[in-house]
């Protein structure tokens, strides 16, 4: 194992990008972060958790009752990955199959946010980077809830993105091959909103939702 | 830190299953996962894999010059965690604002597999986990192609999976709020396929896209 810093990509480093631009702009394509660092005994764990980016600091909020927050705000070496896929790649050969994808590795410490303006305005973020435009529709977080909540700032101290695009690279040898090639894009969209089962009668579809692209009609539980 | 089994959920444990069906379902949803690991003192990395599952095993592969494969196949802990989102939870305040998913983290060590017929059925593996019936169609992996693959057998010592389903748990005082409450599922779906720039002429788009759910209509780079 060469010396080079925890960041650095080895494999593939057409692929690797460290430029904060690109780098943020994988964070911010995607709210599902997981989340890793040692426990006791050099443990690895790895959780899955929702972030939001400011800056060059990604939020992250938990239980205040977990102890992997806890764990966490004690400021030990974390992790955190995030990762889209964009598309499969078929390739001629079994060996070239592929997906295209984007990826951060991201590497620093968290800390624990403790005042309650910005605790309540983290939450806020949380809710409009799941549908922007909710938190303005939506109750703010009271005192108590603000109590119940831990938010941690992790500071990234050092980053890498890495980036697989375009159709499959086949073998020379393949070319001709009576087999197809390509790439077949992966998309998600919002399915149809669905009430909650104790919804407050007549209320329609947010706006929020409906600049998210979803559909007007509601489903009922 | 209380002193409990690391598989063992403390938080939100009516989203906890221990049961081996349910943990093998989940990590059979997706075939991204999150590999944690740590490196040299005790720092801890996480990287994006495809993992295909094996019985009570999840296959990964990469290159052999990886030094994070070759890292993981040293058979240090590791740490996988499998995560799907199926919905977004929109609650009348932001406190319960949420998402439905079904993650795994497993723990475990991984070893290296040498043996090249097993190599080869697990990279047709791969390639149907991408697109099911997708390794009949493409040429398997050759002598020089096994060389140079990295595969590693993850056996899962222990797991646990969290999942949360169903509508928002609001606060019995926001009910009756003016404020609409309910889900939003999240679908994922394969696009038109797209040919590669260097496609052989005149081949179909295969069998196995179609049974996925693809287009039968290709565009060209």
């Amino acid at each position: 194992m060469r010396n080079k810093p925890r960041h650095e990509i080895q494999r593939a480093r057409q692929r690797a990008h460290y430029d904060e631009a690109i780098v943020h702009a994988v964070l911010d394509a995607s709210w599902l972060a997981h989340v890793a660092f040692s426990g006791d005994g050099g443990q690895p764990f790895v959780i899955p958790m929702l972030h939001a980016r400011e800056g060059r600091s990604l939020l992250l909020h938990g239980s205040i009752a977990s102890r992997l927050m806890r764990r966490l705000g004690d400021g030990v070496e974390a992790c955190v990955a995030v990762t889209v896929i964009d598309a499969l790649v078929l390739a001629r050969s079994h060996f070239h199959h592929s997906v295209n994808y984007r990826s951060v590795v991201a590497f620093g410490r968290a800390q624990p946010v403790t005042d309650d303006r910005d605790k309540a305005m983290a939450l806020a973020r949380f809710v409009d980077i799941i549908v922007p435009g909710r938190a303005a529709e939506s109750r703010e977080a009271d005192h108590n809830e603000l109590a119940a909540t831990a938010l941690l700032r992790f500071d990234i101290e050092a980053a890498s993105a890495k980036i697989r695009s375009g159709g499959p690279k086949d073998d020379p040898a393949d070319a001709g091959a009576p087999i197809w090639s390509g790439i077949v894009p992966i998309e998600s969209r919002l399915g149809a909103p669905i009430a909650a089962a104790d919804a407050t009668p007549g209320i329609d579809v947010p706006a929020s939702l409906l600049r998210s692209g979803c559909r007007a009609h509601v489903m009922h539980e």
